[in-house]
């Protein structure tokens, strides 16, 4: 981050074996044609997005890529539609648009659309390409690593869905000046994160250029996504499908699907949930004496400088029924709730061993404050 | 095939490395409990099946296998059903049923059955086992192997779905004793279908044991489904995802998917319709000097001793329609149409070269003699 440089464009490649695929991140790659054309066929694209991020960016997608605009589908925006009728609406869709198997689907939006648009590609004649445009923080630093994709079910969040990789991921950052602040915001979240599991150094930056970042800071950011995506990428590259350590990126989130749950996923974005229940994980981690007293005081001042909420809703009363959720969290194996911890501040574990008096302590004391 | 033995059991590994996978096939295999305790545990089996083939064989598996008999789906029976809507109902009964990621679902079925349990196996919680224990000739013989999985769209055949390799087959013949005779010969299509485009020695064996084998007499049975899937196995392990010479298994089927179409899925059985798609083909091979009137006749003859249809139904009058819907077939790169055809009996092979007015010229003459 030595100097400024607008027209900067990163590369990352995520390490997948035959599956693998590299990330690009700048300010307008939507108006690049020449490296757009690398990765997109305009006769074989096929476009998702949403009633929101349609308005601002499809015609230049569709420009730049010199795309066929009626091979799209604009899904309405919000979680409540990541299901199973809005996957038929863009299988109807490709169906109309005589989309077959040498169809790439370019997923335009943030992490519903990235999700759907994935799931979609895993599923449509067993399987077609992908690329991504993610057009929220929180898809840019986590819909673009890791190849979930799926939708949700009534009863539980993302319960169907595939492990499906990008063909390749175009950040660009300007997409962002357009985004709400409170969900710019709710991404800083995932970005703090990735220095709690992983990356200490990433964390002291963080603390020194939080000021820049909330700024959006066109430097600033381009940083922290790279980063951000590097240490999900490397996480991932251990573990495609989820069965061991991958299970880290879910720090704060056994938490947050609680406080989600516990509020009918109205009162917080999931990104503020999942501040909130990295706060209370750090707490927990203080109180099982993992992390000292400092440790905590100065990752919840990060908390509070990104200016993400460290308070429970006021709809959440009950300490039994946030244990209840976390339980039905699908991370569980025969009952006992796995926590993600941390062995100190950027090292993170796994465990299913610790003491459950702590742990209801603890979400009374959240309960309380309300 | 020496000498009968009532009770033997035959295995088969499907060779996909990291995927392989065994397929039993013998009498009784439902009844065998020391063998089903070695691939299904009891506590994390969730079981889908049909509301024809349930009241026959559900019992007696959750008997065999120690189910909890209320973790399972039953569905409507039949094509229509294979849809959107029911993989919806397995979902909701998996998730009523408490089921996770170490869940296992038991296939128990037809070709159906089949592919949406392991569709619903590829998604739950972005993939669980599955296990399959198919009911119908055809299902044992075509969808034991392959790990094709998937549902329709009112619009096309298995438009939606996704590549999943079950964890092993158990094929007991027994189940055959309560399957119509027409789905029987319907299976025999398929059959019939191994030894035309990969064993000529096979096709030898079933002008040979055909008498037998309509018979349902069980070491003949043995041999035809072992030889089949062995044979279909070989083919996917060249090809896991279908990319090239995987097609030659749709020997017969690009004819048979039109014909199934132009009569709305009404006049014939996929096996029927695959009965006469490969007798169109074999017709299109002589008449373009691949093979000679001898290896023709011989053919046309197995497959009318299988009691398969080889006239068009006769709501089809038109060649032309025939040819668009072929032209509509999942396996047209850029508007050409390719098709599987024999270099000689036993030999398949793929091309998009092929004169037009010969294909018309044969649809034709099929519509003719309806």
């Amino acid at each position: 981050m030595s100097s400024a440089d607008a027209n900067a464009i990163s590369r990352l490649e995520v390490e997948l074996g035959a599956r693998s695929y590299p990330i690009y991140i700048g300010r307008g790659l939507l108006a690049d044609s020449e490296l757009l054309g690398k990765y997109v066929d305009a006769a074989s694209a096929f476009v998702v997005s949403n009633e929101t991020v349609a308005p601002l960016y499809l015609d230049q997608l569709v420009k730049t890529a010199g795309l066929d605009p009626a091979r799209s589908v604009v899904l309405a925006d919000g979680e409540q539609y990541k299901n199973i009728a809005s996957m038929q609406k863009i299988f109807d869709a490709m169906i109309a648009g005589q989309c077959d198997r040498g169809t790439t689907i370019l997923a335009l939006g943030g992490g519903v659309v990235g999700d759907m648009a994935g799931f979609a590609a895993a599923c449509y004649q067993r399987g077609v390409r992908f690329v991504q445009f993610p057009t929220t923080l929180l898809a840019q630093v986590d819909s673009s690593v890791g190849g979930k994709t799926g939708v949700n079910h009534p009863l539980g969040k993302n319960m169907i869905g595939a492990f499906h990789q990008p063909g390749a991921v175009f950040i660009d950052t300007n997409t962002l000046d357009t985004l709400a602040d409170r969900e710019y915001r709710a991404g800083i979240a995932e970005v703090i994160k990735y220095g709690f599991i992983r990356d200490r150094e990433f964390l002291q930056w963080l603390h020194e250029n939080m000021a820049r970042l909330l700024a959006r800071d066109p430097d600033a950011l381009r940083h922290a996504i790279m980063r951000s995506c590097a240490c999900k990428a490397a996480v991932v590259a251990d573990d495609e499908t989820e069965n061991g350590v991958r299970a880290i990126l879910n720090f704060g989130h056994t938490f947050g699907h609680a406080i989600e749950s516990a509020t009918a996923y109205s009162a917080l974005l999931h990104g503020e949930a999942v501040g909130l229940g990295m706060l209370m994980a750090l707490d927990f981690c203080k109180r099982c004496g993992l992390i000292d007293a400092h440790d905590f005081e100065s990752s919840r001042q990060l908390i509070e400088a990104a200016g993400l909420p460290v308070l429970l809703p006021h709809t959440v009363s009950s300490g039994k029924q946030l244990l209840r959720l976390m339980q039905h969290d699908k991370k569980v194996k025969r009952g006992r709730v796995r926590l993600v911890l941390l062995k100190s501040l950027g090292e993170a574990f796994i465990t299913g061993e610790y003491s459950d008096e702590l742990l209801e302590e603890l979400l009374e004391s959240y309960v309380s404050q309300v």
